[in-house]
């Protein structure tokens, strides 16, 4: 394990590609996990293209899990618990999960702009009673736009909130500082997931109501300056 | 009735105090509602001593309900049902009532940073259910400082999420250009205020552990200009 790595499940899809970008720019090792490894490989080819000397590789994600403090689980709602059971055995004391994925209603094939209600509260409590004690999960993310993430020449004009237990959220937050135009809100305990999930589902609405192909963010206004 | 009157019930609290201050600020007939007469009249008089010249008069609920087209119902959530049911008499069909409340946990004892569910899915459609036909529900403010209402010299770097029938929600967002700093983001459907109703609670979290007094706001980014 390379306590720099930032490892990424689902680095394949839109958002998850969109963080290995950004990471990989600020110089951070990247470690891309992908159920099929040519997937894998393929998306850290495309990171490499875009930002030369990248340190990427791509991994099936059992492999892919070991190598870094922190696991972004990077994959659609409906994959979430699937995938989470799938790299628990992989998984060590220690190691930070964060969740990113929101139940929208498009899983149940209803709409994106519209939830499905989780018995824990939320994706990122359902991925917390998945996990063997001594991993702590971390929810954040969920409202960074993929679009805006890929799009390397600008900054991404959004706050995160990063949810969790103190310590581990901490660890989260300082990886917003990698990405030009994030910032990390303290969102405080992992119960507060919930309320970030809801919003993605919201600003997909905005997007649609106001025709924001790119994808709208959010800020807090009114927080003290860091 | 007179259409540009703006009548706010539960005028007498420090959100609804607040919309009152701005609202008269802006020029606006401003009818202040309480349970108690006198407690409306006192309110009035506040917004007289801030805003000189002033339009502004307090009533009890009742009598204040049927003076302008537009209803803010701004008591506690705990409130909400029996002064909705208390009004319903006096509403007149075309009338738009507007819900601000957010169903906190405080109302049973427990804490501010959290919400209690709502069978309808939100105070909003609660209220929904609670009044005659012809008379809509839009839901909006829930998201806006009572501090930062009331402190006139400051603009208030906000945005209202508004959400309800498509013709009322565009009367209210109109509402928020008369308040410097707010803007009005257009909700969609009413069922949205779950998620705006939602963010409160996580805003006060925010408010507590950054220690902002004054009150946190939110802005959504990408969105087009006007």
């Amino acid at each position: 394990m390379n306590p720099r790595s930032i490892v990424i499940l689902g680095g394949t899809g839109d958002q998850g590609l969109g963080l290995a970008l950004r990471f990989a720019r600020a110089g951070r090792p990247v470690v891309i996990g992908s159920r099929k490894l040519e997937r894998a490989v393929e998306a850290a080819e495309k990171v490499r293209e875009a930002v030369p000397g990248a340190d990427v590789v791509g991994l099936e994600n059992v492999d892919a899990t070991p190598r870094g403090p922190i696991v972004i689980v990077s994959v659609p709602f409906e994959h979430t618990a699937s995938t989470v059971k799938s790299i628990k055995s992989a998984l060590a004391e220690g190691q930070i999960v964060v969740s990113m994925a929101v139940p929208l209603a498009a899983a149940i094939g209803d709409g994106a702009v519209r939830t499905v209600g989780i018995w824990q509260g939320s994706c990122a409590e359902l991925v917390a009673a998945l996990l063997p004690p001594g991993v702590e999960v971390v929810s954040a993310f969920q409202n960074v736009s993929a679009h805006r993430l890929q799009h390397l020449a600008e900054s991404v004009d959004c706050d995160v909130v990063v949810s969790g237990g103190s310590e581990p959220r901490k660890l989260v937050m300082g990886l917003c500082s990698l990405v030009p135009g994030l910032r990390a809100v303290d969102g405080g305990p992992l119960s507060n997931a919930r309320i970030v999930e809801q919003l993605t589902a919201l600003m997909i609405g905005l997007n649609v109501r106001y025709k924001v192909r790119e994808g709208t963010g959010i800020r807090f206004t009114g927080l003290p300056e860091r």
